[in-house]
């Protein structure tokens, strides 16, 4: 029992440890603490852009991916977060007519806090560029006014990718 | 100290059901048993086709996702399991120059166990189609033909998406 109690607290070590290790030497975004564990977060879509020739897929914190499963986006929940993240879109050698992630760009983020962040749309807006994750401090008016055509989508373009049950 | 022990028993029963839930409901592809819980899987790389006009995530377990994280895929560890979500390109009514997934094609997967699939290059290969995931059942060698071009990748088209460490 005692030995069932010690695998279970460093199970949960682990997981605090995995989800959080990269906190600690990435700089905030608009005074926005960077969102350790993002890379395991599950998808929510996936996009492609000709105008900027780029691919990204579409993550969501727990509080999101289960918003996005039962249909509850608009709006969002607060404690949402979601995640894009972008790479330059890129010939695959392989197969002619496909193209694939090349050059990392950005991994960019919206925390939804309808309080907290009142004044810019229930939303924190957050960018971390490139593989070093140099935090965005342009302000999140660049963010907002790009994301302008879906303000009565509670402010987000993505629509959750139909999944199976 | 019983209440954190229930606590943690529930927690882990959560995951198991939240794992293999939707395994029952669904028949098997090439004898392969359906992998409940793909869609909690996390990234490894997206990809888009222009010759059938579809988006693509490609998702793995959690052999899968260290084994790209560390480089080491070719060969891919046994018990790596890629899957690859499939749905139509369609056009982002919201942004002229975006595509987005639109209608669900369906979810591949490869399964790696270098004996047990000795005589199809250490591979599985399972397909489940549409929103109610019927099962593919034309045989392995559908998928190893289409594999081919990239034989000496251990048959991956998929190089994991550069992410920050």
């Amino acid at each position: 029992m005692k030995i069932l109690y010690g695998i279970l607290v460093l199970f949960f070590l682990g997981i605090v440890i995995n989800g959080y290790a990269d906190n600690n030497s990435i700089a905030p975004s608009h005074g926005i603490v960077y969102p350790g564990g993002w890379k395991n977060w599950a998808t929510i879509a996936v996009s492609h852009r000709n105008d900027n020739n780029t691919l990204r897929v579409i993550l969501g914190n727990d509080v999101a991916v289960n918003a996005a499963r039962s249909g509850n986006t608009n709006p969002w929940p607060d404690g949402a977060i979601l995640g894009k993240v972008v790479w330059k879109d890129t010939q695959l050698k392989d197969w002619d007519e496909a193209t694939v992630p090349g050059d990392f760009v950005h991994a960019e983020f919206m925390f939804k806090n309808s309080e907290k962040y009142f004044e810019t749309y229930g939303w924190g807006w957050a960018r971390w560029i490139g593989l070093k994750q140099k935090p965005f401090e342009k302000g999140m008016q660049v963010c907002i006014d790009c994301h302008t055509p879906v303000k009565n989508r509670d402010w987000v373009f993505t629509d959750p990718a139909l999944l199976p049950k």
